[in-house]
């Protein structure tokens, strides 16, 4: 760049610096270190190299940037205020960690234009980055480079290389050969605790390249040199590591370099002096119009590049599918799951739910052409394939199979990616008890409300002989308590088929099937039209006055309407409800939720914890279940030892009565 | 070696071949794959370099076997039966998978002598190691190499090495250089859904070396050549990584070296098959006697060995204080824990309860001297350092502070480690919110029973500007629901100091202390000699004829009090019970439930979901809380957002009366 482009690109990073600084300052709380510290990378970064426009956040072909370290988010808010983002006002960033502000203290997906990810938690961000450069690559298979053909550029902290969820993301990359992805290491050599020497070691360049990255290192705060590296990066077909050798805070004359910067203001002082070292005049939350224009300019090439995508877009014999996609239009599945059901109620299989999950599946991959299944490595056990998928493979992205290996956490990050990039729509199966390795993404997936779908099989002791760490007791409620995600436990194929419908159906919520290892009958043996799932609980057997309400969900359902038999042969009229979703249960009308439950008594069944279920039980109703983790045996022996049975229900219904 | 030594260390490994496949046909269930492919490695390690007395099983001295590939688990047990355990005959080894057998489907500790860790959720196993291996460095420092002097090895597999916590684990084992740690890979390149190579191309000897680790490849099936990649390990100065070339399920010969013998018994004919090639004419179950005393000679070494260890120790210096932290005797604390809580009483500071955690911990750290605190670098948040730590280093390590880094699920496993070494007794801090980034590992610290201590602040959205991503909404709900652990919430530096006798004198149960950022005043006023934090809740004021109780807990109890002076101020009468420990709560009498819950209507209030509160709540009862996910804002701002006040609980109290 000539001389006086390249000190007005200086002038564009010392923008976000005075932002950063002035917008933590006055909040009293936030984190000048990193925005300081990688100001010129993102300057260089935007100004040379990325492609968006303002004025279509969501436009599909944009490139993708993730703010992995999300603490410093005041350079993200900092730069799409520069942009000119609509809705990212100078007010916003005075009012940077307030109340209702859209510059949250983390960048929140949904609160302003522009933020592609919720970031914070560590390693989420370089993460969710793979899942969206995958589907890049995967609708840039489908549709070509006409429609697809964009960068996913990370800005990632010593914390997210640490984190575990990093290695999984990392050798999911190179194995899959994922070169449109560009992580951009802020290698300052701080971490909160001091300097990253005291805790870690690890060549990071030695060690992406062991996973098949592309590595290269330039000096952070040298605009040429940073350009030199993404173009490297650019242009190298394997994914890219760029080491930005950086000093944490840069500016602040006294604090740069150390591990207070990072977390808290600086201080008046500390602000002052750094105005003087930047040669910055101007009273915060100024910024000349020269900056304005400058950071202008980048909006206009990206405007422009939208607008040629969009002519594109309008001659291309794709465009009916590339839209229907981008919309995720579903609007077939309801027609085709009904008549499966109609079906179902017909034939009545006894199979395990997850391989009545396998038989939904051919109904909701042969309707959308969108959905794009996989597993962490249990493909056989989850059934998560089902026929005529075919795998994603490095150099081959057309297929709607992804093995995600094992690596959970990857996996659940990675399906955030897919969803939050838009186009195509995930699943991805495990074993439920290892929810608990992917729990702070599905945690993500819920606070950002996208629409993920998770495959939990093995959902209780019924896998038998595993054993205790295999076996899900707590997990149903550690994951009803997550907010904003349907936990659902189908009790047979046709709840199974509904469970689906709604899962990949649903614009705001991620959703969470609970599936069995062991057969079970189909109990919905009636076909009904409506969803009865959706409602969360119905009765699935209403004698009139009713003595006792039998309550359960999934494989226990089973159990219960045995129970009922049993307890019909002693002339005691038991009604049946099977619950497989709470959350919707709880969305339902007064009306709705008095007539489902009645007065009687009620005895609840599950084979897991009790906590949770004081949606439908008092302290006067019953609970047949687990107390404690469970133990390795046959599934039926495990049942008898635990006392979940249908004896037990009667004993304790006798017992209300 | 010698050819018929060579010949009868081959029989060695055949039997445990055998004895996996016979058991796992037996069981119509386990993992016969790795054990056959790995029993050559395993064979070569117990005849040629372990050190343990089966009579002795938990001899402090002993080396440690670590299973991290816990599906394998025949091949441990069926180590045990052949070296001798007490308590593994042969019909333990017949009754594999069996309700109430020793033999459970993946090693659990407690179950049987000698197993060091439970094992089956991949990557645990290597992560615990750590710990183990650490632990090993830390007492040599303390104790000399006549008492503290021996190795960790482990048998990992692919998975193991694909999950993320493997890649914390590596990365703090190799910054530490923990040379005493050897981990044998099974490169059997094959993974459940196949080819390792669908889903990972990672190059792991690169990978360990860019950690600062030895590394070192073998044939997994050439005895000799197995040996001398031990004896390297054993001699490097750093952690080593054996990539030992296997076949998996080896001896197999139509089905070896693919991915169906990975998890499925083998059927008659394959094992017929099998053992014509093992050249294996015994029935199952039979072993011959010579490799009995093959076996046998292991054990005899080692129990030769511990006998000089216990000769070193009786005539050691150390002795006393060695036994003392080997039986983790903290019969000192209750006392000093007792005489800082009058003087809090007294002083009635307000401090944050994390504030008080790193107070109560000058107790505790200056009476228990094998107390051993650490952080996932956020020490200066979580105060987890108390005066005169000093920090354990690479080549330093008798120091007691442990720089985890940020790695809360490798720290969480390493605490494992630790624990499970035993002499040592950890504590770590983190975030609250992370705790999902390690809570597989929690689990298994209340599965296996280990006295781990947790420590958690920023416990609620009173962390304030952060936002949802740090703040804990379910968590406190989540973590309930985990069997075997005691989750306590203090209200102020009186409980907190009794949370921390509890969780430091605790035998078979971990503990969690979740603890406040913002400050909070000194509730209990009046010195009590009881830990009433133990009763779990308890009455804190107590009118007489009470009309409503308010139940809170940690920094709720300050607004229940509030909301208590202001009920007064109507005429009404208002009892507050502090809440801390619901497990703790739950374990009490009848009678003294009776009497703290009382008969009044009761208005719950916790900055949290309410799932969990059924134990003190009713469906007439109020909650005063949160219901969904937090907000980025100072906290005094949220509390009156998310309506937690006094206010609020005034209002549900006078309408129930």
């Amino acid at each position: 760049m000539k001389d006086f482009e390249l000190s007005q690109e200086v002038k564009m990073a010392n923008a976000l610096r005075a932002l950063a600084m002035d917008a933590v300052e006055k909040a009293k709380s936030g984190h000048p270190g990193m925005p300081m510290g990688m100001a010129d990378v993102a300057a260089v970064l935007f100004n040379r190299f990325m492609t968006i426009d303002p004025k279509a956040p969501k436009w599909p072909d944009r490139d993708r940037f993730v703010l992995s370290a999300g603490h410093g988010s005041m350079l993200l808010y900092a730069i799409h205020h520069l942009l000119g983002y609509d809705d990212m006002d100078i007010e916003q960033l005075k009012n940077f960690r307030q109340l209702g502000a859209r510059t949250a203290g983390h960048p929140e997906y949904g609160h302003a234009d522009g933020i592609e990810v919720t970031t914070g938690p560590l390693g989420q961000g370089i993460a969710t980055s793979v899942g969206m450069a995958l589907a890049e690559r995967m609708k840039n298979a489908r549709y070509g480079d006409d429609l697809v053909d964009h960068f996913t550029y990370v800005i990632a902290g010593d914390g997210c290389l640490m984190e575990g969820i990093s290695h999984e993301a990392i050798d999911m990359a190179g194995h899959l050969g994922l070169g449109r992805l560009i992580v951009m290491w802020d290698d300052n050599k701080i971490t909160i605790d001091g300097d990253t020497d005291i805790s870690t070691s690890t060549d990071q360049m030695a060690r992406f390249a062991a996973s098949g990255w592309h590595v290269v290192a330039c000096d952070g705060h040298a605009p040429n040199d940073i350009a030199a590296a993404i173009e490297e990066a650019r242009n190298d077909p394997r994914p890219s590591l760029i080491a930005c050798r950086t000093i944490i805070g840069f500016g602040a004359p006294n604090k740069q370099g150390g591990h207070d910067v990072h977390g808290a203001p600086l201080g008046a002082e500390e602000i002052a002096a750094a105005r003087k070292v930047l040669n910055w005049s101007y009273e915060p939350f100024e910024i000349p119009s020269d900056v304005y224009a400058a950071w202008g300019r980048v909006a206009k090439r990206g405007a422009s590049a939208r607008a040629d995508w969009e002519a594109r877009l309008a001659g291309h014999a794709a465009r009916a599918d590339f839209s229907k996609a981008e919309a995720g239009d579903t609007s077939a599945l309801p027609a085709a799951i009904a008549a499966y059901k109609a079906k179902l109620s017909a034939d009545k299989p006894k199979v395990a739910t997850r391989k009545a999950s396998e038989m939904a599946l051919e109904v909701v991959n042969t309707t959308l052409p969108f959905s794009v299944g996989g597993s962490a490595d249990l493909t056989g056990s989850n059934l998560t394939r089902s026929k005529g998928m075919t795998s994603v493979k490095p150099g081959a992205f057309g297929g709607d199979y992804i093995h995600y290996g094992i690596r959970e956490h990857g996996m659940a990050a990675a399906m955030n990616g897919i969803a939050l990039h838009g186009g195509l729509r995930p699943y991805g199966g495990t074993f439920m008890a290892f929810a608990d390795y992917c729990r702070p993404s599905i945690r993500l997936s819920a606070l950002m409300g996208v629409p993920v779908t998770y495959v939990m099989t093995h959902d209780s002791i019924g896998l038998g002989e595993d054993g205790p760490t295999h076996q899900p007791v707590e997990h149903l409620a550690s994951l009803r308590a997550i907010p904003n995600l349907n936990v659902l436990r189908p009790a047979d194929a046709v709840e199974t088929a509904e469970a689906w419908e709604i899962a990949m159906t649903a614009k705001g919520t991620p959703n969470l099937l609970v599936l069995s290892r062991q057969n079970l009958p189909t109990v919905r043996t009636e076909h009904t039209g409506e969803n009865l799932t959706a409602r969360g609980a119905y009765l699935l057997r209403d004698p009139e006055n009713r003595q006792v309400t039998l309550i359960a969900t999934g494989s226990e359902v089973e159990i219960a309407l045995a129970a009922a038999d049993q307890l019909e042969a002693e002339g005691i009229r038991a009604a049946v409800v099977s619950a497989p979703c709470f959350e919707l249960f709880a969305q339902q009308s007064r009306e709705y939720v008095t007539k489902v439950l009645g007065t009687a008594p009620r005895v609840g069944c599950e084979a897991a914890l009790r906590m949770g279920w004081d949606l439908f039980l008092g302290p006067q109703d019953a609970f047949v279940g687990m107390t404690g983790f469970g133990a390795s045996a046959p599934a039926p022996a495990l049942y008898e030892h635990f006392n979940i049975t249908a004896e037990a229900i009667v004993a304790e219904a006798k017992n209300m009565i």
